[in-house]
């Protein structure tokens, strides 16, 4: 271990191919994580970036990590909204992360840095906390609790991820493997906790009571759409109405509160603070059900695979509504493969035809899009703002990966 | 499922050889879950005391849940600590329980008040919930969040039973089977997360800052204490600092919490807040110590079995000061058993017999008992009150288990 460490700091590059993981990150940041060398031991920090290096991860002992990212800047180029967004918030976006990697050390848990590294530090967009920065910047707030506020929500859906893992037994998230496969049910359970408490605390400490009710009142919406989710799953009654809760819980109240969190912070008036919320809603619910369309024919680029509800026995919009429109025949398929779990060969294109038959695929996408729209004229209105037009744009994009 | 339903309506006791669970509660109260009743619909209560009694929990569906127990008052025979606690403090623990049903109630998802009833409503003594009660109307707290905050307490115990059991892989609590062998895994996990938003709900509308950073920094040691546990469990090194640190996080983070909310919101001062904690605090080490002792000759009373913790290859402190002092031969011994968890039949004797040879059964049971008496003292701050009695005398309760 310690003469793969050594030869590590001289050969970083050469040596990645001994790496135990070694995956390409997809948040344009670079994340190195050693085992063996020192604190503070600026050495050891591997030069390489977009690089996300975790040697023997599994090893429970002293586990020291050390990072190194290309700050983000404006000068970066930046074409798609997130990452424009990425762009403008720069610097508070280094803070967040900053916060981020300072509160999810334990001093007597070295598995809490071990399992949150492997999760806040690569793959994500960091989509979340940026809503919170957007929209405290665009109301005109200057102090510094948007970054506590940002880096809560990040908590607050790492905890979630973590948690998600082991109710839907995953193996792969963001093209990675995930926590309990690397580690076990019972890390992503106590590391989901501890996540949870820790976002308790940071919130407390923008010493706003109103932050925390929004906060808490989202925490209950988000734990209740997954409990929701887990019985709602394969029963064919479930309605349209019970998805898109379901949906709030899996999407939806993070982003709105994130949006909102925002608002409250620089102290805006209670139609600000909604649009903003409506936002964040209308925004989510478009992002999770083109997520769910992308279940039945997308690409591999979010790092989940084609058919993996359909497997999984998770109802969503585009099956409901073939379901609703079957004849008996049809019927008969979905109680087998969905209520039943009994899947063959061949059920998942048998499925996927289904719902080309009934239009399905095309309804859904058109109700994607028009979620985008309320998105977009929730923020009427706010004044002109940078910010809020890439908000603008990026509600768009999140329909663009199927128009 | 409706004939047997409506045949309990009529022959309460007769029926009750055909439930499905059918177990004694501890805590002087009744539970009577139905399903298949209307919401309100007061003919299905069935009259029973002192049963818990749950008809086909495991069925996802509809799920009605109605509640009837004798009141408890000052009237009662009470002699034990926790029994005079909860005569005195009657009023206020039947405040909390209706609290409590209400806020574990969910109008989308019934799947949580089944998981919650089987955890919330049966079996505990709301040890925790009466300290905070217990803290308050010491300190002369007449305003109705005391209510709100033992609700909170109660909350956050029942989510990390429910985490916990997920952990532990508990096939039984409180001679009960536990929510994740009556459900799965999911549902704990998921459940658990639900009371905790829920409880922090609770929290946010107390309006008290101080009493949110209270309870938040408790969840922290609480999620960063099992963290702890689950990796220096069955590592040899573990120190007895450690094993104090795993103790806090387990049960005396809470407790200490518990006590402190109560001085927070009745407004003391730092002196007599940080003497509540202090009891707490000791109060909780004390209390988990001897749960550990008994695990190496206790009775089944407290619904665990002798010789789980070594099974579970779990470090306590009669084992680790019994590694401390082991020869050689015993330390291969411990190396076998713990730490490489190959467990042959005999071990556990063997295992006892070396705690008796190294006196740590004894040296152990004088630190539960100096612990309980650094509780005692810590009140000595605290104005003469008929539960301040009450608590002392706990504190002496909790060790004559083992004296």
């Amino acid at each position: 271990m310690v003469d793969h460490h050594q030869a590590t700091r001289h050969y970083a590059y050469a040596s990645l191919e001994d790496a135990h993981i070694y995956v390409e990150g997809e948040a344009g940041y670079t994340l190195a994580v050693q085992q063996g060398g020192c604190k503070g031991d600026d050495s050891g920090v591997i030069g390489a970036q977009k690089l996300f290096h975790i040697y023997d991860l599994r090893r429970g002992d002293a586990f020291v990590y050390q990072f190194t990212e290309p700050r983000m800047s404006l000068d970066q180029a930046a074409t798609k909204p997130h990452e424009q967004l990425a762009a403008a918030l720069a610097d508070d976006l280094n803070a967040v992360n900053d916060m981020i990697r300072a509160r999810m050390a334990s001093e007597h848990a070295p598995r809490i840095p071990e399992v949150t590294a492997h999760l806040v530090e690569a793959g994500g967009k960091r989509l979340r906390p940026m809503l919170t920065l957007a929209a405290a910047r665009m109301c005109g707030y200057d102090g510094p609790y948007h970054i506590h506020l940002a880096a809560t929500v990040e908590f607050i859906h790492t905890a979630t991820l973590l948690h998600d893992d082991v109710v839907d037994e995953s193996s792969q998230r963001r093209g990675r493997p995930t926590a309990n496969l690397l580690w076990d049910n019972t890390s992503s359970v106590l590391v989901g906790d501890y996540l949870f408490a820790r976002s308790f605390q940071l919130m407390v400490e923008t010493g706003s009571l109103r932050v925390l009710d929004i906060l808490a009142n989202a925490s209950a919406t988000i734990a209740e759409g997954e409990v929701l989710q887990l019985t709602a799953a394969s029963d064919l009654a479930t309605t349209e109405e019970i998805y898109i809760q379901v949906v709030r819980g899996k999407t939806a109240a993070l982003f709105s509160a994130a949006m909102e969190v925002g608002g409250e912070i620089a102290g805006k008036d209670a139609e600000t603070k909604k649009a903003l919320y409506d936002y964040g809603d209308a925004l989510g619910v478009s992002f999770q059900i083109v997520d769910d369309l992308l279940d039945y024919g997308g690409t591999k680029a979010t790092g989940k695979n084609v058919g993996d509800d359909f497997r999984e026995r998770k109802l969503t919009l585009p099956v409901i509504r073939a379901i609703a429109a079957a004849d008996e025949t049809e019927r008969e398929f979905w109680v087998r493969t969905i209520q039943k779990g009994r899947q063959e060969d061949g059920d998942l294109d048998h499925a996927i035809a289904l719902l080309a038959k009934h239009g399905t695929m095309e309804s859904t996408r058109l109700d994607a899009i028009a979620w985008a729209e309320k998105a977009k004229s929730a923020l009427s209105v706010i004044p002109d703002h940078l910010l809020k037009t890439m908000l603008i744009d990026l509600a768009d994009y999140v329909v663009a990966r199927i128009t």
